[in-house]
């Protein structure tokens, strides 16, 4: 072999391409608008999983070229939440992110993101109410101001999202059309390790006994929606989903919730599209699923 | 003179072309930019003079193509504000844009910029603190609510506000930067009668009488900003000049502040760039006015 041919690595061997500031990110996304290709952006936080990658190949069916952002977004935690311990590895994720078919790495700074004199937040009501909304009452306003930033930034023709996140999700897309922002918000649904259990960053803080016992959290949500789906009344059946959690070593619960699929008002029997979510801790890691409940 | 010659009055007597739908202003913006021309927004709530007029004819020399929006923004009047009553006539509007020279109307019903379910909110700290932001509470965050909205339906390059809401033009440019709009914002002096009186639909409030006192709030601005200019001590300067307009038969005075020019933060003394802003009710009007203090 020569050295030249050493050199021509497959394009999954490739080095990903970063850039940090908004200059760059926006004369890359020009270029490639001006060349007639469209952009699709992956937002992430990074500690990226196979969940994260299924986003990456989705984004490389929408558009012809895939921008992936990995921030710790500092506004959508609370202080005494993991800001500082969140898992970051920007040299893994790079590697991961080019091997999915990613063409762009996205990695501002804090500094770069939130400057000096940064005086503007954005609140969101409707979906943002309840579920992750009372528990974590900083994130989403976090997530709808460094989401609109990104947005606003990148200027993709689409972006995707995982529903691993719904509610997020729902909240994106609220937002996205009240402030008029020009970009496609696509869902993408929950990735899964062969047992159920919802792929998350967060997924490393479980101890290996914790690890064995959290996907009963989805086993039991799966159960529920199917009976819901048959026309059960939700307060009986979330009853039943907290007492199975709880059994299998689930201390805290947030909720369990039946919502509406689009509006994500509370509904108490699922008699059109509607979403059952839930939040609980395992350890010291706290876990979130939700699965759909498509009434016969 | 034939009908031929009759139909094809000149540019600017021309019906203007309105659009209502932010499909039909992307449309329209969109060939613009297809066609290598740029674009400038002027924001307005109609009621207009010839202080938006001059707004206009300064969009011209900044890009090719001007949108005018005509919008009263419900979600910056408190309830008991004047959103009611603050005039409205789209036609008369419509034909003075027209002979100022813009090219398209937007006019959106206030159901198409508030659809059902709406539920996003924009608050701006920093240089909305203080000033209008106290007598006004709601007002900012109502302004970078709709403002937001009207540069992401519209994409235009730049766009144009005028320094008689000067607090509201520092406003928006923070927010633009926080969220990375990708818009210029330009800001116009203030066009005054020939007495000195800064333009204002609201002006249409005043009695002969009224009108005829309302200017001195302009001359003791002026004046005390050459004393401020000269290196003198802002506490007695302002109090001089409430003391000047109290005695001119203004009413109520919410505020008469020296403030740093780019930040608003207040200073005790001109010593950079600063602006004295001041806001009074004579009668039934609440008329603000501002005038820059340049240190010599």
């Amino acid at each position: 072999m020569t050295s030249l041919a050493a050199a021509r690595l497959p394009e999954s061997e490739q080095p990903l391409p970063v850039v940090r500031s908004v200059d760059d990110l926006r004369a890359q996304v020009a270029a490639w608008h001006r060349d007639g290709k469209t952009v699709a952006l992956v937002p992430t936080m990074g500690a990226l999983h196979d969940g994260h990658l299924a986003l990456v190949r989705r984004a490389r069916e929408l558009a012809d070229q895939v921008v992936a952002s990995v921030f710790v977004n500092p506004t959508q935690f609370a202080p005494h939440e993991d800001f500082d311990r969140y898992p970051r590895d920007e040299a893994g994720d790079s590697r991961k992110l080019a091997s999915a078919g990613c063409h762009l790495l996205y990695a501002p700074t804090v500094r770069a993101m939130y400057p000096e004199g940064f005086a503007t937040a954005i609140s969101v009501g409707g979906p943002a109410e309840g579920l992750c909304g009372t528990f974590r009452p900083q994130m989403f306003g976090g997530v709808a101001l460094v989401v609109t930033k990104l947005f606003l930034q990148a200027q993709p023709d689409v972006a995707v999202f995982g529903e691993k996140d719904y509610q997020q999700l729902m909240v994106i897309r609220r937002f996205a059309r009240d402030l008029d922002i020009p970009v496609r918000v696509e869902g993408l649904p929950t990735v899964r390790e062969a047992d159920g259990l919802a792929m998350s960053s967060r997924n490393a803080y479980l101890s290996a006994d914790e690890r064995a016992r959290a996907p009963e959290l989805n086993r039991a949500l799966l159960d529920a929606a199917s009976a819901l789906a048959g026309g059960a009344e939700a307060a009986t059946v979330l009853e039943a989903v907290r007492a199975r959690i709880t059994a299998a070593g689930f201390g805290s619960i947030d909720y369990v919730e039946l919502r509406d699929a689009d509006t994500l008002v509370p509904v108490t029997r699922a008699e059109r599209p509607a979403r059952l979510l839930a939040a609980a801790w395992m350890g010291k890691a706290r876990l979130i699923d939700n699965v759909p409940v498509l009434p016969a």
